[in-house]
């Protein structure tokens, strides 16, 4: 069966393990509430639909990482909605911290709402993302379900540490390239590495195999985020939907421009000198590649794929869900939307 | 044993299971987040101690209800830390919300720092929460891990959609004292009914106990509530440490302004007319109380008193650990600050 069969048929079980997930949010005067979180996920309000929804990526992942595991996805609904709504917290949050009116060309939470209640609706979906760890206990064995209770706050807190790193980024000029990986591995990697690894977990995988479904994950989530800062920079803007000189000019720490930062004397005294300008930016990014900056992003994201691939190679027995996962996993690293 | 004995003995305890569990988000470079946690909970910066780390009265009713249904508090200390971590999460979150630019004296986090690591703080301390709950399932039954697993996120949603009621409140002028209870519960009572429940959880008692334990918190969580409303409108400014006029200036939605709001035609239009000025505070409050709001409020919060304690009474065993209960119950509800 081909990944697009997978979707086909896993898509739909998501949604519906998401919404009665959320479903027991719902009560007596708390209509709005609900309708704040539904909205945010893509099933109310104008635009609503596939597209608002997002590409479900990490409850894919879960699913997938866990027939290719051995396991009965069906068992995992629970594990891979939990995922997607701690995703989606971390997204309404996101949203108020960096500002953004618009996500996915619709009205953020804080926008139609406002931060008083954009705040609390996150927070009720963090909290519903545990609460959904619930109908897994109800299947698999005890020790399995107290170790999905473990990995999921632990993937939360390394996100926020993830964001921490982030925000604190902004007033810093000291930055370098190593300060790259302990914010991408909080912001992105962590979460899918705990996908993949509560994968493997459900399908009741030894530890030493857990182990090395969640070190694929992370591997995936690192490349997958380096190949989406060189799509910030040199990705074309009518495939990423984004204006291409976007990164550049919202100052954005990526990858490219923490290495240019620490080896590009030229390019660090321009960009601690205050914002880059639209105008200015085909020039810089033909300087950053010329300079080697391209090359150096392309090359560390292939290794990191070749390390994402090889030890799913080495760990996962051949079959048409390993197959489907890798195929996703290329995918989504080389994807170029 | 006295309640000061039991405070002197578990106080230290608490402090030292919440310093255990919050120094696990510690690491290189993550110095800032540990420190704003650290801020909040009264550990670090000016004026740290035991006044800015506030009664940690919830921790106390968990190690109390455990002790006396059977349990050795000492086990019970995770789920102690655990409520007391989701407590500060929504402390963080709420200044936000409310804009409050200081919380016992002190700068609040996000005035410290800034809104969107302060957003962030808050979460961290939501995922540590959870996290605390791994040092219990190391020391008790997978199937009460696994309960108390159920039992906290569940608490925290209520959390916020008690949250979500008090924020909606503040643009509706149809209130009546019915908005008022599902607020409240959700805002006060649910925590510290899991507080009480999860104590006896841990104890090992059987499954009705548990649920009277959890009973018992609610009205205590009420009735604490409908006092500090009272407090709110005819405390006394020097004991309560808030000035007596506060939550009428303020434009809070308490039980006595509900009420009145639903049987004082004139109240409610002098409330909908918009904010009461500090001048207006003592005709009110006079005309409130010979027009029996007073009265009502105190009676309501006498009944929920005497429901709390005839249920701790007809559940618990005579012990020094349930007098000590009793006696914080009371203290709590009837507390002058």
């Amino acid at each position: 069966m081909p990944l697009t069969d997978y979707y086909d048929l896993l898509l739909p079980a998501i949604e519906k393990e998401m919404k009665a997930c959320v479903e027991e949010s719902q009560g007596e005067g708390l209509e709005e509430l609900y309708s704040m979180l539904a909205y945010h996920l893509g099933w109310e309000g104008p635009r609503s639909g596939q597209k608002a929804q997002g590409k479900r990526v990490r409850p894919m992942m879960v699913l997938l990482s866990n027939a290719a595991a051995g396991g009965d996805w069906e068992i995992a609904l629970p594990a891979a909605a939990a995922v997607e709504l701690v995703h989606n917290f971390s997204l309404i949050h996101d949203d108020i911290q960096d500002n953004s009116p618009l996500r996915r060309g619709r009205k953020t939470v804080w926008k139609k709402w406002n931060i008083p209640q954009a705040i609390n609706a996150g927070d009720s979906m963090f909290a519903l993302a545990h609460i959904a760890l619930k109908r897994l206990a109800k299947q698999v064995p005890d020790a399995i379900a107290l170790e999905a209770y473990r990995i999921l706050p632990e993937a939360c807190l390394t996100l926020t540490q993830g964001q921490y790193l982030d925000l604190s980024y902004e007033n810093r000029t000291n930055l370098s390239s190593e300060d790259y990986w302990p914010m991408i591995n909080g912001k992105t990697a962590t979460l899918i590495a705990a996908c993949t690894q509560l994968g493997a977990l459900i399908a009741g995988a030894n530890s030493e195999t857990v182990e090395n479904y969640r070190k694929f994950g992370e591997y995936v989530g690192l490349a997958f985020q380096v190949y989406d800062d060189i799509l910030g920079i040199w990705g074309d803007a009518e495939i990423t939907g984004k204006s291409i000189e976007s990164d550049l000019v919202e100052g954005k720490k990526s990858l490219p421009v923490l290495f240019a930062l620490e080896k590009i004397p030229s390019f660090s005294e321009r960009w601690n000198n205050g914002p880059i300008a639209i105008e200015e930016v085909p020039k810089i990014s033909t300087m950053l590649e010329s300079e080697g900056v391209l090359e150096f992003a392309n090359t560390t994201a292939d290794n990191l794929t070749q390390k994402a691939l090889s030890i799913l190679e080495q760990t996962s027995e051949i079959s048409d869900s390993r197959d489907a996962l890798q195929d996703m996993a290329k995918k989504l690293i080389k994807r170029q939307a």
